[in-house]
């Protein structure tokens, strides 16, 4: 115990004067005290990383952990069209984890924190025998104008932020034995929660639906459908590939943290937004003219269903 | 990820239509959107529980380990004197788990939100070699009026809520290898967070300081007096002491999930609150007269410094 209240010390100075002004209270009491602005809704999304399970130690510096980990909440967070406000970690470690491994954790994720204004305001602290971090990031959103997964309708393009599978042909890389500089321009070690063009979607109302690729466009892509009752058909040729990616990765392939959105057929989309360049994949259409939620149309002019297969599946590849 | 998919789907059924109406969305986007009272402010906890670390499985059924795990939460919620609003739950489950234990634990977990109509809006799902769950509750007060753990003054008294050790007094039992059952009046399995009783506090602005008592009073107390830079000393004869427990399991048994809470000398404190036992413990004095944080007048009339020991110490005397 007398551990686990230094560590929480340690998290408490490192946290301290990053973020912005929207916790009142952070770590030090029962509960974080949060301040919305006025007519605004609260985002909340939790996300677990488990050692073995998310991530390998020996392939990733921890600084690259504590930076993946907070990710993949600030990515819920742009999914949203949301301002994010406050990040909350719950960390279970086990007794013989090294002290620098910790720190160069936190180190990351604070550094991540504090680029987003998004302040650490507390979390718990146990013993376990994997290490365990649960990330929560909070946010705001203008009441009414959060972008939903539902809001989809036939008709409506397809567009994704970025290129796709670069993370997947990385891992693909890691699996196979490949020792790895992890570079900050490597999206797999380093991946960008689109924040920013999120927030540009939801302030210029671009956007119907949306959702950040975590676990692939196949699997993202039917949450949309599922949640917005429709189909989807993809152009194979209109994929944006990441380096090293191939159409398959760029179809299957998760941790790309890329927004997945679609727009109204007249909504002027621009080809850049925020400097992140937009590319139309695909169109909705009308669920019950399809057997399955998404079609892709090959490069023979040929129409064939897409099964769902997200990054789990290159994961049991090894 | 086909089986986390559908334990997501059954979480997601078991959840729908308990709670209030704050949670606009809940689980089945990227984020939950949450609803906050105007000028309210919004409150965070978050909590994990272990297996092996917080409970073993041997000891309890499922349902009292749900039970036990929001308590945590909403008991931080309560010790803000806030409103709870929503939770959210992250879940690590070994391959091996019977459907049956994720059930059970479900429904005990929902049972409890239900009473205090906290909506389950969302949270996370991956496998895991111990069972981990990371409660995290949130809350609403309004604005300025959360009780904070630094507010407490020299010459304020001490109170509590219920009586103390009776948790520890039973996992002593269960660490001397006892055979228990599990029944609802047994605060160790089913404590009560005590919502209500916070709730009266911060509308009545009665309390200037308060805290949960999840660690045992001695380390809690502790936080009192550290956040709000002051001392307090304690009557061994005014604490009220649990079933089957003794002064040493009331002064430093945990989980007893009452409030402890600090009022000025002239405020009028109730005997009961919303029928819960408020009883006067000791006071709070100035710091710079002690050598140590808390002290207690003995039988004897003399007064000792207490050293802190929470239920950690009970747990390692197995």
């Amino acid at each position: 115990m007398v551990k686990e209240r230094s560590l929480i010390r340690q998290i408490r100075r490192m946290a301290a004067a990053s973020g912005n002004s929207a916790a009142k209270i952070g770590i030090g009491d029962d509960c974080a005290v949060l301040r919305l602005k006025p007519e605004y809704e609260f985002l909340v999304t939790t996300d677990l990383c488990i050692e073995n399970v998310h991530f390998r130690r020996a392939w990733y510096p921890a600084a690259v952990v504590g930076h993946r980990c907070l990710t993949r909440g600030l990515s819920d967070i742009a999914a949203m069209g949301g301002e994010p406000l406050a990040c909350f970690l719950s960390l279970g470690l086990p007794a013989n984890l090294p002290q620098a491994w910790i720190k160069g954790f936190l180190r990351g994720l604070l550094a991540l924190a504090k680029r987003h204004r998004v302040q650490l305001a507390g979390g718990d602290v146990s013993s376990a025998s994997q290490i365990t971090a649960d990330i929560i990031v909070t946010g705001q959103a203008p009441s009414g104008t959060a972008i939903l997964r539902s809001g989809a309708n036939p008709g409506d393009r397809i567009y994704v932020t970025g290129n796709l599978g670069g993370s997947a042909a990385t891992l693909k890389q890691l699996f196979a034995g490949k020792k790895l500089k992890p570079t900050r321009s490597n999206p797999h070690f380093y991946p960008t929660p689109r924040i920013e063009v999120g927030s540009h979607l939801r302030r210029y109302r671009l956007a119907t639906a949306m959702i950040d690729l975590s676990d692939g466009l196949s699997v993202d892509l039917t949450h949309i459908c599922e949640e917005s009752g429709v189909a989807a058909i993809l152009g194979s040729d209109k994929i944006p590939i990441g380096k090293d990616a191939n159409l398959e990765l760029a179809l299957h392939g998760g941790e790309d943290y890329e927004l997945l959105f679609t727009a109204p057929k007249n909504a002027k989309i621009p080809s850049r937004i925020v400097g992140v360049a937009i590319t139309q994949i695909g169109e909705i259409r009308n669920r019950r003219d399809y057997s399955s939620a998404i079609q892709i149309l090959g490069d023979n002019g040929r129409i064939r269903p897409l099964p769902q297969r997200g990054w789990e599946h290159f994961k049991n590849q090894r």
